[in-house]
């Protein structure tokens, strides 16, 4: 088998068969195909597509390109929960303590920010103490002992995905959705779980804008996870606007802590409900998706699920302290509001920009070696639809220094528009595929 | 300016300034792009296109890469030929010496052999002390003392498509018609020339096997050349079966010189006479294509044409006395024939495979390193529409080392086609583009 005969092949519209894929992530994985080579394949594939076998086939493949987690001698059904990201979405941070103080199994593995887009285990680690580098043989104690864990990707888990993923950055091949899905999948699949629910978000904040590219996404996640072999369920949820009303690390943190304690903010109240009856559901600890969501009104009333995630915190080696002292979490010695130009209504809030002004303020990075400031964040005090004066703060920022803050301000202007009557807000959850 | 956003545009059916073309030649040739970032753009151009000002754009910058040639000073129109190769094409050999017996100057740069097909520089190093590798200005002084000089490429002409070839050979992006369009015209009018005629070869020989995918190139390469301000015409023509009787290097030689004497064989003679009318004709020395023609048969018959043939020999450190008596060109030491399996007429020709046959013999290169044997080659005693009896030789083959030509037989089994009845052969000349 030669490379550039399958090059060749997609670039004519061919299928691959299974023999073709495994030739080309292994001898690309192991540097017997060059780069030059694999860019002009990802080329060909953005262009061309890959069916749902070739997918499947890609996608396991990658998956089997490193470790694998057995974790089928642990009772009870594994369950993870993926978001295709955007700004201020914590939800992994309290769905995952519902769904294990509910009695699933979480082996959550997450990224770090990417692009305008916040990451889990950046939020996870302005939580003073808390390890996200778990080895998988500790990775499995956690699930032993605490029912969850919360960690970063590790070199053992499909580094296939790795290597392709930097390519693709590098290449123009990244918005392809078989190329997402099997990104997506050969890691959360790697976790050896037994279900998945997929948060795909739709909006100006999500990497998928339109509404038709992220069902498509969804539809091909959702197709491609239940073909191999585990339970799957897709919602497609707004991000037109910051979910909730934190957006950076350790605020996201306190944010997530009220919202366990049932005082979160709405949307994301309504948001964490809905996934976390999913989780129970393809868990198997819930017979149906209703019943779901009264257990997550129980366990958040209760004050299991806060208590859940202090146990989290505490394996993890962070100070379970935070959990009801939010207080203890890194504080940004400066703060400034960010007023309304006019009075009106919030008619529209460009989400990207806002992800790139908290980004821009040290929540993330805009270089790989850039340090992230846990402390910095916003707090938006105005939501789509709400009502504002003029000079009424719409949000506050937290900062540490200055010249981040005046970066993040050129990322504000203009961001949060205000127009003279009440907008039409769309409803956050748009559609569930199962 | 980012590869990757060009990359990306590319990939969504964008049309490229001049500007950002200009970016990605010099900064891949510098080395500052990388093989993986312009190995996904050629992709996305393969898929994609480029349209005519993109292509014409492309194709100076290629061009300008390295350098350009001036030959404005010399008096009279600089007229060179390009064909797309095939099996048995010796027509340069013949049309550069009787153009430039009719007063044009011919700067031919010309390759070797690739693939299926032998090369011009191949062909002439079999000319004992026949020195391809002229710098510039020796090939100026040729031009000025012989008006013709046959050498192949140079460091210095067009850097930019080397490299980028090379690339393409090895992404599957060699068979498009824009790059391919850039990269014969990069290096063509790099010679510094007014007009330029195209052989565009059509048929199982050729690398364009269908008659739609000829013209287009015809016709992209003529629209081009036209744009850059060149006197172009293309004409199509027919590659179903060897041209001409002779395949190989000094057997082709050979046969030029017999063909240069009047004594050619019907179809090589034929093509010849039309390209050097052209040749004649965008030269200015002959007011219409059919004086051209009439001026090649004067060129002809007075020996005018052979005699500068063995001029340009000489120049060039070539032994002249060949021209006059080819036995002096390498003789092979083993003959044989191939007989015909059956009685009949030769209905078919797999062109292609009689090319790799006569690699396979020594005339060419499997691989880099080989070392080309000047004196292997075939000779075809049948051509399309001949009658055969059973046993008959089809062709004599020349070689010498028994185990290539064990390796050439595996290459010419079935190869020649014999039927019960006459075929209807195609016409040599199939269209003209002017």
């Amino acid at each position: 088998m030669r490379a550039v005969e399958l090059i060749q092949k997609k670039r004519d519209a061919g299928t691959h068969t299974r023999e073709e894929l495994a030739f080309l992530v292994s001898e690309f994985t192991r540097g017997a195909i060059p780069d030059y080579q694999m860019g002009a394949w990802l080329m060909a594939v953005y262009l061309r597509g890959l069916d749902a076998a070739e997918t499947a086939d890609l996608t396991d493949l990658m998956l089997r390109s490193g470790e694998v987690l057995d974790l089928s001698d642990l009772p009870g059904l594994k369950v993870d929960k993926h978001s295709t990201g955007g700004v201020g979405d914590k939800a992994s941070l309290i769905i995952a303590p519902v769904a294990a103080a509910g009695g699933v199994l979480v082996p959550m593995i997450s990224g770090r920010g990417l692009g305008h887009s916040g990451g889990t285990v950046d939020k996870l680690e302005s939580i003073p103490g808390f390890r996200t580098n778990l080895s998988l043989p500790e990775l499995r104690q956690a699930l032993t002992e605490v029912g969850c864990a919360l960690i970063g990707q590790t070199q053992e888990i499909a580094p296939a995905d790795k290597k392709i993923y930097a390519l693709r950055d590098l290449t123009a091949t990244v918005a392809c959705i078989p190329l997402i899905t099997a990104s997506i999948l050969s890691k959360k699949l790697a976790e050896g779980i037994d279900a998945l629910v997929l948060d795909v978000k739709v909006g100006n904040g999500a990497f998928m804008k339109d509404e038709a590219q992220a069902t498509a996404l969804a539809e091909s996640m959702r197709a491609i996870g239940t073909r191999m072999g585990k339970r799957m369920v897709a919602l497609l949820t707004g991000m037109d606007q910051p979910l909730g009303r934190a957006a950076g690390n350790a605020i996201e943190i306190a944010e997530s802590v009220e919202t366990l304690r049932g005082n979160g903010p709405a949307d994301l109240t309504e948001l964490c409900r809905e996934l976390s009856a999913w989780m129970l559901h393809l868990g198997a600890r819930a017979q149906t998706l209703d019943e779901g969501r009264q257990q997550y009104d129980r366990l958040i009333s209760s004050g299991a699920a806060a208590q859940k995630f202090q146990q989290i915190v505490a394996h993890q080696g962070g100070d379970p302290r935070v959990v009801d002292d939010p207080k203890r979490l890194p504080q940004a010695r400066l703060g400034a509001d960010w007023p309304a130009p006019a009075a009106g209504f919030v008619t529209g809030m460009q989400t990207e920009r806002l992800g790139w002004a908290t980004m821009a303020l040290g929540a993330g990075r805009l270089r790989l070696e850039d340090a992230v400031d846990p402390a910095a964040g916003f707090l938006f005090h105005k939501k789509l639809g709400d009502r504002v004066e003029k000079g009424e703060p719409l949000l506050t920022a937290f900062y540490n220094e200055e010249r981040k803050w005046d970066e993040a301000k050129r990322w504000l202007e203009g961001a949060c528009e205000i127009g003279a009557s009440a907008p039409v807000v769309p409803p956050l959850l748009r559609k569930t595929l199962s």
